[in-house]
């Protein structure tokens, strides 16, 4: 039941070295298992966050394998007798065909490789928090790879998108480019006082150590600051929390299912990440590039060309 | 359209010197206006945390005024019209008749007054989070003035309870008293270990400073750790929240139709909070009892009988 991919594109977001296997993956089948049935010999696919699940828990039965406690990430983790998962640094990988995305047809797979991981994060919360109608008003916190994506499945989704930014100079980018209704400045005490209560949800995709008491300000009464970045320090505004009766809410990619309805959903809505597609030996500047923020949004690897030009 | 109650029984319960005034008010009505319909002289009531809201906002159109933006409570607030709000130490009070809550026949006043505000504080979110079921795992952190009903509360549904607490002399009441399932002694590894992800939901009614941590980890993949406590520095476990999809959650009281129903539950199931009922000149005493946590579990001041004896 396993299915070969032979991996021509690859995305890589995180800035850590020496890093030799990352996810987002995208490439043909090259080969398949006799008793494959999902995915035949030419499909264009992709295999996202995860490669395995136990299949029989509570999670797995709901279609949200991301919440397995057995789950196996695409990278450095262990499939269940003990092989390394090595993710999309290799001319072939071999996956289980459950874990399998189909790739639409008129999905670019380039620039579409970051919706893998990046896109369903967010898709995933915005589906399940009620976020994603008309009426809905959501705010972004940080126009990164995330938050770029975030602002573009809200708005297709008819939400009203307010992005929330350190940086002034996003508002044009925000607003023209990708749609967004309103931009606040977090450190403008006025704007911010203007937008009290009035979000029914907040992504957050910032990972750096930031005070949630303003975004939790925000929130109507019942709001969700939804939790997608990685920071290692964050105070709970207990009293505010309280008193409108809100949540922080954590989530983690989504499962198998909603990644494909997501990725039909952004081949439907023309939703694609901006991307800068790099060879491989590019890869240290872009390491560098990252840590600098100067990335819009996201540097996609082409591992198939990289291969071809050795 | 106001209601005046000759107050008899008032429960206090916060550590706060001086305090002229409190909540959880209960009596009989001795004078109502002209147009009053919901109760009659010589009717028992109670009045909650709240005396008024602004009866027009989405919260309030839901029944949730005690999380309407403009809402009034009972005590050291102030009405639209600037008056103070006094709580219950005073012979009389006057209340809106829509704040008025009925209170059922067969329900003492003295122990039921409690009720009226850590009682609807835990009933509140165990409904409202589908805590309210047999099936549903709960967990209660602290086994005091609101850690004890919410036991009572949720047996009287049928969930499975578990009650964590730092102390581990509390065993024996919780579970042969109360009729918890089971008692962590949260500095216990071996035990909170053995119950790693067990519980959908946690009502965590500590004030005090404390680690969210071991109880996130308690939590199932999406359960919900529910803050009715007020602890001034809590930090967010950030990693332990995405992974399992898990949320911190801030409740405030409930509104006047959920305190309602709540006290015709508590009527219909025979659920009480254990209290010392105690003359208004033992107050000194009360409170420097309260600071060692010296009460099982509210004290109910006798407002009518210590004016009578003056």
């Amino acid at each position: 039941m396993d299915t070969i991919i032979h991996r021509k594109l690859f995305q890589c977001s995180l800035p850590v070295l020496p890093a030799i296997f990352r996810h987002e993956i995208v490439g043909e089948v090259t080969e398949i298992g006799s008793k494959v049935k999902k995915v035949k010999i030419g499909d264009k696919v992709g295999v996202g966050c995860l490669v395995g699940s136990c299949r029989q828990c509570d999670e797995c039965a709901k279609n949200q394998e991301s919440y397995c406690p057995k789950q196996i990430i695409s990278i450095n983790s262990r499939y269940y007798d003990g092989t390394v998962t090595y993710g999309g640094f290799s001319n072939i990988m071999v996956a289980d065909e459950y874990f399998i995305i189909r790739w639409p047809e008129n999905l670019p797979l380039d620039s579409g490789a970051p919706l893998l991981c990046a896109g369903i994060t967010t898709y995933s919360p915005l589906r399940q928090f009620g976020l994603d109608k008309p009426g809905a008003s959501v705010g972004v916190v940080g126009l990164g790879g995330i938050g770029h994506l975030t602002v573009k499945f809200a708005k297709s989704f008819g939400s009203r998108v307010t992005v929330i930014s350190t940086s002034a100079n996003k508002k044009k980018e925000a607003i023209e480019t990708f749609g967004a209704d309103e931009f606040l400045v977090s450190h403008d005490q006025e704007q911010m006082q203007a937008a009290v209560g009035t979000l029914d949800g907040i992504i957050d995709t910032v990972s750096a150590n930031h005070s949630l008491l303003p975004l939790i300000n925000l929130l109507k009464p019942h709001g969700k600051l939804i939790l997608v970045g990685i920071p290692t320090e964050l105070e709970v505004p207990v009293f505010p929390l309280l008193l409108g009766g809100k949540s922080i809410v954590g989530t983690a990619s989504g499962g198998v299912k909603e990644t494909q309805d997501m990725l039909e959903f952004a081949a439907e809505h023309k939703i694609l990440p901006d991307v800068e597609v790099i060879p491989i030996d590019y890869v240290n500047t872009a390491m560098e590039r990252l840590e600098k923020g100067d990335v819009k949004y996201r540097f996609v690897i082409d591992i198939g060309n990289s291969l071809k030009a050795e």
